[in-house]
Protein backbone atom coordinates (compact mmCIF):
# COMPACT_ATOMS: atom_id res chain seq x y z
CA UNK A 1 0.00 0.00 0.00
CA UNK A 2 1.58 3.61 -1.34
CA UNK A 3 1.68 5.76 2.25
CA UNK A 4 1.50 9.50 0.75
CA UNK A 5 3.65 12.09 2.78
CA UNK A 6 1.56 15.58 1.72
CA UNK A 7 4.74 17.84 2.31
CA UNK A 8 4.82 21.66 2.17
CA UNK A 9 7.16 24.51 3.03
CA UNK A 10 7.91 24.87 6.80
CA UNK A 11 6.31 21.68 8.02
CA UNK A 12 7.67 20.21 11.35
CA UNK A 13 10.72 18.16 11.09
CA UNK A 14 9.89 14.96 13.83
CA UNK A 15 5.71 15.45 12.95
CA UNK A 16 6.65 13.75 9.64
CA UNK A 17 9.81 11.85 10.19
CA UNK A 18 8.32 9.86 13.47
CA UNK A 19 5.69 8.45 12.04
CA UNK A 20 7.97 7.46 8.72
CA UNK A 21 10.16 5.47 10.40
CA UNK A 22 7.67 3.53 12.18
CA UNK A 23 5.54 2.86 8.97
CA UNK A 24 8.21 2.12 7.00
CA UNK A 25 8.52 -0.97 9.10
CA UNK A 26 5.66 -2.53 7.73
CA UNK A 27 7.09 -4.85 4.06
CA UNK A 28 4.41 -3.55 1.51
CA UNK A 29 3.99 -0.04 2.56
CA UNK A 30 5.50 2.26 -0.02
CA UNK A 31 6.55 6.11 1.46
CA UNK A 32 5.79 8.53 -1.18
CA UNK A 33 7.08 12.34 -0.54
CA UNK A 34 4.69 14.97 -2.66
CA UNK A 35 3.76 18.48 -2.45
CA UNK A 36 1.47 20.35 -4.19
CA UNK A 37 4.22 21.17 -7.12
CA UNK A 38 6.59 18.60 -6.61
CA UNK A 39 10.45 19.61 -6.14
CA UNK A 40 12.61 20.48 -3.25
CA UNK A 41 11.03 21.60 -0.10
CA UNK A 42 12.38 23.35 2.73
CA UNK A 43 11.63 24.07 6.44
CA UNK A 44 12.75 25.72 9.12
CA UNK A 45 14.70 23.19 10.45
CA UNK A 46 16.52 23.68 7.10
CA UNK A 47 15.58 20.41 6.12
CA UNK A 48 15.23 20.20 1.96
CA UNK A 49 13.45 17.14 1.02
CA UNK A 50 12.74 16.33 -2.73
CA UNK A 51 9.58 15.29 -3.53
CA UNK A 52 6.92 14.25 -6.61
CA UNK A 53 4.25 16.52 -7.76
CA UNK A 54 0.66 15.33 -6.29
CA UNK A 55 -0.46 14.20 -9.45
CA UNK A 56 2.51 11.76 -9.80
CA UNK A 57 1.40 9.45 -7.30
CA UNK A 58 -1.78 7.38 -7.30
CA UNK A 59 -4.88 8.38 -5.25
CA UNK A 60 -5.51 6.09 -2.46
CA UNK A 61 -3.61 4.59 0.02
CA UNK A 62 -2.56 5.95 3.51
CA UNK A 63 -2.20 10.36 3.09
CA UNK A 64 0.08 11.90 6.18
CA UNK A 65 -0.15 15.44 6.94
CA UNK A 66 2.03 17.24 8.88
CA UNK A 67 1.96 20.31 10.99
CA UNK A 68 4.24 23.17 11.27
CA UNK A 69 4.47 27.06 10.78
CA UNK A 70 4.00 26.54 7.25
CA UNK A 71 0.02 25.58 8.47
CA UNK A 72 -0.48 29.11 9.14
CA UNK A 73 -0.64 30.03 5.27
CA UNK A 74 -1.97 27.18 4.31
CA UNK A 75 -4.82 27.52 5.99
CA UNK A 76 -5.63 30.49 3.50
CA UNK A 77 -4.55 28.92 0.23
CA UNK A 78 -7.66 27.45 -1.51
CA UNK A 79 -5.57 25.90 -4.30
CA UNK A 80 -3.92 24.02 -1.91
CA UNK A 81 -6.95 23.08 0.49
CA UNK A 82 -8.48 21.52 -2.39
CA UNK A 83 -5.80 19.12 -3.01
CA UNK A 84 -5.64 18.14 0.24
CA UNK A 85 -9.51 17.72 0.13
CA UNK A 86 -9.41 15.55 -2.65
CA UNK A 87 -6.46 13.33 -0.94
CA UNK A 88 -8.22 12.70 1.10
CA UNK A 89 -11.51 11.91 0.25
CA UNK A 90 -9.72 9.33 -2.02
CA UNK A 91 -7.56 8.32 0.68
CA UNK A 92 -8.28 5.02 2.50
CA UNK A 93 -7.08 6.14 5.58
CA UNK A 94 -5.74 9.99 6.61
CA UNK A 95 -3.68 10.44 9.82
CA UNK A 96 -2.27 14.10 10.59
CA UNK A 97 -0.55 15.18 13.13
CA UNK A 98 -0.13 18.20 15.32
CA UNK A 99 -1.17 21.58 13.36
CA UNK A 100 -1.84 18.95 10.30
CA UNK A 101 -5.52 18.69 10.89
CA UNK A 102 -6.53 22.47 10.81
CA UNK A 103 -5.92 21.90 7.69
CA UNK A 104 -8.11 18.98 6.99
CA UNK A 105 -10.84 20.42 9.25
CA UNK A 106 -10.63 23.77 6.90
CA UNK A 107 -11.19 21.44 3.64
CA UNK A 108 -14.31 20.06 5.61
CA UNK A 109 -13.01 16.22 5.72
CA UNK A 110 -13.14 16.60 9.49
CA UNK A 111 -16.91 17.78 9.99
CA UNK A 112 -18.85 16.05 12.57
CA UNK A 113 -15.67 13.94 13.22
CA UNK A 114 -13.82 13.92 16.52
CA UNK A 115 -10.03 14.82 16.17
CA UNK A 116 -7.08 16.48 18.77
CA UNK A 117 -4.49 18.27 17.47
CA UNK A 118 -1.29 20.36 18.99
CA UNK A 119 -1.92 21.50 22.89
CA UNK A 120 -0.35 24.61 22.88
CA UNK A 121 -2.29 25.97 19.26
CA UNK A 122 -5.34 24.34 20.38
CA UNK A 123 -7.20 27.88 20.57
CA UNK A 124 -6.21 28.71 17.24
CA UNK A 125 -7.24 25.18 15.70
CA UNK A 126 -10.54 25.20 17.07
CA UNK A 127 -10.85 29.01 15.26
CA UNK A 128 -10.55 27.08 12.23
CA UNK A 129 -13.84 25.05 12.26
CA UNK A 130 -16.56 25.06 14.59
CA UNK A 131 -18.04 22.01 12.96
CA UNK A 132 -15.26 19.29 14.48
CA UNK A 133 -15.72 17.85 17.46
CA UNK A 134 -12.51 19.04 18.62
CA UNK A 135 -11.23 16.72 21.56
CA UNK A 136 -8.81 18.56 24.34
CA UNK A 137 -6.98 15.52 26.22
CA UNK A 138 -5.82 12.84 23.92
CA UNK A 139 -2.66 11.62 22.58
CA UNK A 140 -4.34 10.69 19.30
CA UNK A 141 -8.32 10.29 17.71
CA UNK A 142 -9.53 8.27 15.76
CA UNK A 143 -12.69 8.57 13.93
CA UNK A 144 -13.51 6.21 10.87
CA UNK A 145 -10.42 6.75 8.45
CA UNK A 146 -9.02 9.67 10.11
CA UNK A 147 -6.59 9.41 12.61
CA UNK A 148 -5.41 12.89 14.20
CA UNK A 149 -2.74 12.67 17.09
CA UNK A 150 -1.28 15.79 19.24
CA UNK A 151 1.65 17.73 18.91
CA UNK A 152 4.95 16.79 17.44
CA UNK A 153 6.10 13.71 19.25
CA UNK A 154 2.45 12.05 19.71
CA UNK A 155 2.68 11.16 15.94
CA UNK A 156 4.87 8.39 16.70
CA UNK A 157 2.87 6.95 19.70
CA UNK A 158 -0.57 7.79 16.86
CA UNK A 159 1.51 5.92 13.85
CA UNK A 160 2.05 2.89 16.15
CA UNK A 161 -1.56 3.04 17.39
CA UNK A 162 -2.32 2.41 13.30
CA UNK A 163 -0.49 -0.19 13.39
CA UNK A 164 -2.16 -1.90 16.29
CA UNK A 165 -5.60 -1.17 14.85
CA UNK A 166 -4.39 -2.34 11.45
CA UNK A 167 -2.43 -5.63 12.59
CA UNK A 168 -1.84 -6.90 15.83
CA UNK A 169 -0.66 -4.61 19.24
CA UNK A 170 2.00 -6.82 19.07
CA UNK A 171 3.14 -5.64 15.96
CA UNK A 172 3.98 -2.53 16.81
CA UNK A 173 5.43 -3.41 20.24
CA UNK A 174 7.88 -4.99 17.92
CA UNK A 175 8.35 -1.96 15.90
CA UNK A 176 8.71 0.62 19.05
CA UNK A 177 10.75 -2.38 20.40
CA UNK A 178 13.37 -2.55 17.35
CA UNK A 179 13.99 1.07 17.18
CA UNK A 180 14.22 1.68 21.07
CA UNK A 181 11.19 3.65 21.47
CA UNK A 182 9.09 3.44 24.60
CA UNK A 183 5.35 3.48 23.20
CA UNK A 184 2.85 5.51 25.13
CA UNK A 185 -0.43 3.37 23.95
CA UNK A 186 -2.74 4.91 25.90
CA UNK A 187 -4.44 7.71 23.81
CA UNK A 188 -6.32 9.13 26.16
CA UNK A 189 -3.27 9.40 28.47
CA UNK A 190 -2.33 13.22 27.66
CA UNK A 191 -0.04 14.67 29.86
CA UNK A 192 0.58 17.77 27.45
CA UNK A 193 -3.14 18.54 27.62
CA UNK A 194 -4.22 21.43 29.87
CA UNK B 1 27.05 27.51 16.61
CA UNK B 2 26.90 25.17 13.76
CA UNK B 3 25.19 21.87 14.09
CA UNK B 4 26.61 19.71 10.97
CA UNK B 5 24.68 16.68 10.46
CA UNK B 6 26.50 14.49 8.63
CA UNK B 7 24.59 11.96 6.49
CA UNK B 8 25.44 9.24 4.13
CA UNK B 9 23.29 6.81 1.95
CA UNK B 10 21.07 4.61 3.81
CA UNK B 11 20.77 6.35 6.92
CA UNK B 12 18.10 5.81 9.38
CA UNK B 13 15.65 7.97 9.78
CA UNK B 14 14.79 9.23 13.17
CA UNK B 15 18.35 8.91 14.09
CA UNK B 16 19.10 12.27 12.86
CA UNK B 17 15.34 14.11 12.58
CA UNK B 18 14.00 13.47 16.56
CA UNK B 19 17.84 14.86 17.53
CA UNK B 20 17.19 17.76 14.91
CA UNK B 21 13.69 18.46 15.94
CA UNK B 22 15.29 19.24 19.82
CA UNK B 23 18.39 20.79 18.88
CA UNK B 24 17.15 23.40 16.25
CA UNK B 25 15.12 24.54 19.19
CA UNK B 26 18.28 25.79 20.40
CA UNK B 27 18.13 29.71 18.57
CA UNK B 28 22.09 30.05 17.90
CA UNK B 29 22.31 26.84 16.98
CA UNK B 30 22.43 26.37 13.15
CA UNK B 31 21.85 23.01 11.61
CA UNK B 32 23.95 22.02 8.23
CA UNK B 33 23.19 19.21 6.27
CA UNK B 34 26.78 17.68 4.83
CA UNK B 35 27.60 14.70 2.88
CA UNK B 36 31.04 13.15 1.96
CA UNK B 37 30.57 14.69 -1.68
CA UNK B 38 27.57 16.91 -1.13
CA UNK B 39 24.03 16.15 -3.14
CA UNK B 40 21.14 13.81 -2.55
CA UNK B 41 21.29 11.35 0.29
CA UNK B 42 18.63 8.48 -0.09
CA UNK B 43 18.08 6.40 2.71
CA UNK B 44 15.72 3.46 2.78
CA UNK B 45 13.02 4.93 3.95
CA UNK B 46 13.34 6.47 0.63
CA UNK B 47 13.69 9.81 2.26
CA UNK B 48 15.72 12.21 0.00
CA UNK B 49 17.82 15.20 1.72
CA UNK B 50 19.84 17.71 -0.52
CA UNK B 51 22.73 18.04 1.53
CA UNK B 52 26.31 20.52 1.08
CA UNK B 53 29.86 18.91 0.29
CA UNK B 54 31.51 18.31 3.59
CA UNK B 55 34.19 20.19 2.97
CA UNK B 56 32.36 23.67 2.35
CA UNK B 57 31.46 24.32 5.88
CA UNK B 58 33.20 25.42 8.98
CA UNK B 59 34.99 23.21 10.67
CA UNK B 60 34.44 22.89 14.66
CA UNK B 61 30.57 23.32 15.92
CA UNK B 62 28.92 20.30 16.79
CA UNK B 63 28.71 17.01 14.70
CA UNK B 64 26.13 14.61 14.72
CA UNK B 65 26.35 11.01 13.09
CA UNK B 66 23.41 8.90 12.62
CA UNK B 67 23.56 5.01 12.31
CA UNK B 68 21.46 2.86 10.01
CA UNK B 69 22.46 -0.08 7.59
CA UNK B 70 24.39 2.49 5.77
CA UNK B 71 27.27 2.00 8.80
CA UNK B 72 28.08 -1.27 7.55
CA UNK B 73 29.56 -0.58 4.13
CA UNK B 74 31.15 2.63 5.63
CA UNK B 75 32.96 0.77 8.27
CA UNK B 76 35.43 -0.84 5.60
CA UNK B 77 35.26 3.08 3.51
CA UNK B 78 38.79 4.41 4.29
CA UNK B 79 38.09 7.81 2.73
CA UNK B 80 34.54 8.15 4.65
CA UNK B 81 36.67 7.28 7.69
CA UNK B 82 39.34 9.31 6.87
CA UNK B 83 36.77 12.51 6.68
CA UNK B 84 34.94 11.26 9.80
CA UNK B 85 37.88 11.46 11.87
CA UNK B 86 39.02 14.70 10.49
CA UNK B 87 35.40 16.29 11.08
CA UNK B 88 35.42 14.56 15.32
CA UNK B 89 38.73 15.56 15.75
CA UNK B 90 38.28 19.56 15.09
CA UNK B 91 34.14 19.33 16.59
CA UNK B 92 33.57 21.10 19.64
CA UNK B 93 31.04 18.08 20.28
CA UNK B 94 30.37 14.95 18.53
CA UNK B 95 27.30 13.60 19.16
CA UNK B 96 26.01 9.96 17.48
CA UNK B 97 22.88 7.85 17.57
CA UNK B 98 22.72 3.91 17.24
CA UNK B 99 25.31 2.29 14.62
CA UNK B 100 27.16 5.86 14.39
CA UNK B 101 29.74 5.04 17.18
CA UNK B 102 30.38 1.91 15.36
CA UNK B 103 31.82 4.80 12.89
CA UNK B 104 33.38 6.39 15.37
CA UNK B 105 34.86 3.43 17.22
CA UNK B 106 36.55 2.69 13.73
CA UNK B 107 38.41 5.73 12.72
CA UNK B 108 39.74 5.52 16.51
CA UNK B 109 38.26 8.83 18.33
CA UNK B 110 36.75 6.43 20.81
CA UNK B 111 39.91 4.95 21.88
CA UNK B 112 39.91 4.59 25.51
CA UNK B 113 36.25 6.35 26.02
CA UNK B 114 32.87 5.00 27.46
CA UNK B 115 30.09 4.89 24.78
CA UNK B 116 27.25 2.72 23.56
CA UNK B 117 25.11 1.86 20.33
CA UNK B 118 22.21 0.02 19.41
CA UNK B 119 21.46 -2.76 21.47
CA UNK B 120 20.31 -5.02 18.99
CA UNK B 121 23.32 -4.34 17.43
CA UNK B 122 25.78 -4.70 19.83
CA UNK B 123 27.89 -7.85 19.29
CA UNK B 124 28.35 -6.88 15.73
CA UNK B 125 29.47 -2.51 17.29
CA UNK B 126 32.08 -4.12 20.09
CA UNK B 127 33.78 -6.54 17.20
CA UNK B 128 34.57 -2.98 14.99
CA UNK B 129 36.92 -2.16 18.31
CA UNK B 130 38.17 -4.07 21.36
CA UNK B 131 39.57 -0.31 22.51
CA UNK B 132 36.56 1.44 23.15
CA UNK B 133 34.89 0.75 26.72
CA UNK B 134 31.58 -0.06 25.38
CA UNK B 135 28.39 0.32 28.07
CA UNK B 136 25.64 -2.25 27.53
CA UNK B 137 23.14 -0.63 29.79
CA UNK B 138 22.67 3.33 28.80
CA UNK B 139 20.14 5.32 27.22
CA UNK B 140 23.28 7.11 26.17
CA UNK B 141 26.95 7.98 27.87
CA UNK B 142 28.97 11.11 27.86
CA UNK B 143 32.97 10.81 27.96
CA UNK B 144 34.48 13.85 27.22
CA UNK B 145 32.96 15.87 23.73
CA UNK B 146 31.36 12.31 22.81
CA UNK B 147 28.25 12.00 23.80
CA UNK B 148 26.81 8.24 22.12
CA UNK B 149 23.26 7.04 22.14
CA UNK B 150 21.58 3.73 21.85
CA UNK B 151 19.34 2.93 19.30
CA UNK B 152 17.45 5.19 17.49
CA UNK B 153 14.53 7.04 19.44
CA UNK B 154 17.57 6.90 22.44
CA UNK B 155 18.79 10.09 20.04
CA UNK B 156 16.05 12.40 21.08
CA UNK B 157 16.55 11.56 24.53
CA UNK B 158 20.49 12.18 24.30
CA UNK B 159 19.51 15.56 22.79
CA UNK B 160 17.57 16.49 25.42
CA UNK B 161 20.76 15.51 27.77
CA UNK B 162 23.03 17.31 25.85
CA UNK B 163 20.85 20.33 26.00
CA UNK B 164 20.62 20.00 29.60
CA UNK B 165 24.41 19.58 30.04
CA UNK B 166 25.23 23.29 27.98
CA UNK B 167 22.14 24.78 29.38
CA UNK B 168 20.34 24.01 32.42
CA UNK B 169 17.38 20.96 32.52
CA UNK B 170 14.67 23.63 32.13
CA UNK B 171 15.80 24.36 28.90
CA UNK B 172 15.42 21.11 27.90
CA UNK B 173 12.26 20.20 29.81
CA UNK B 174 10.85 23.30 27.98
CA UNK B 175 11.61 21.65 24.31
CA UNK B 176 10.23 18.58 25.52
CA UNK B 177 7.26 19.90 26.57
CA UNK B 178 6.77 21.98 23.30
CA UNK B 179 7.47 19.23 21.15
CA UNK B 180 5.02 17.30 23.79
CA UNK B 181 7.57 14.51 24.25
CA UNK B 182 8.06 12.27 27.12
CA UNK B 183 11.88 12.49 28.10
CA UNK B 184 13.58 9.72 29.76
CA UNK B 185 15.63 11.62 31.34
CA UNK B 186 17.83 9.17 32.82
CA UNK B 187 20.56 7.78 31.18
CA UNK B 188 20.96 4.41 33.31
CA UNK B 189 17.38 3.44 32.63
CA UNK B 190 17.60 1.18 29.78
CA UNK B 191 14.72 -0.70 29.43
CA UNK B 192 16.05 -1.78 25.87
CA UNK B 193 19.57 -3.55 27.46
CA UNK B 194 19.88 -7.41 26.99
Amino acid sequence: MDVNILLFDDFETLDIFGPIEILSKIKNYKINYISQKGGIITNAQNVKVVTEAADKVEKGGILVIPGGMGTRTLINDKSFLSLLKSLADTSEYCLSICTGSALLAKCGVLDNKKATSNKQAMEWVKSVSEKVEWVNKARWVVDEKFYTSSGVSAGMDMALGFISDRFRKDVAEKIANAIEYIWNSNALDDKFAK
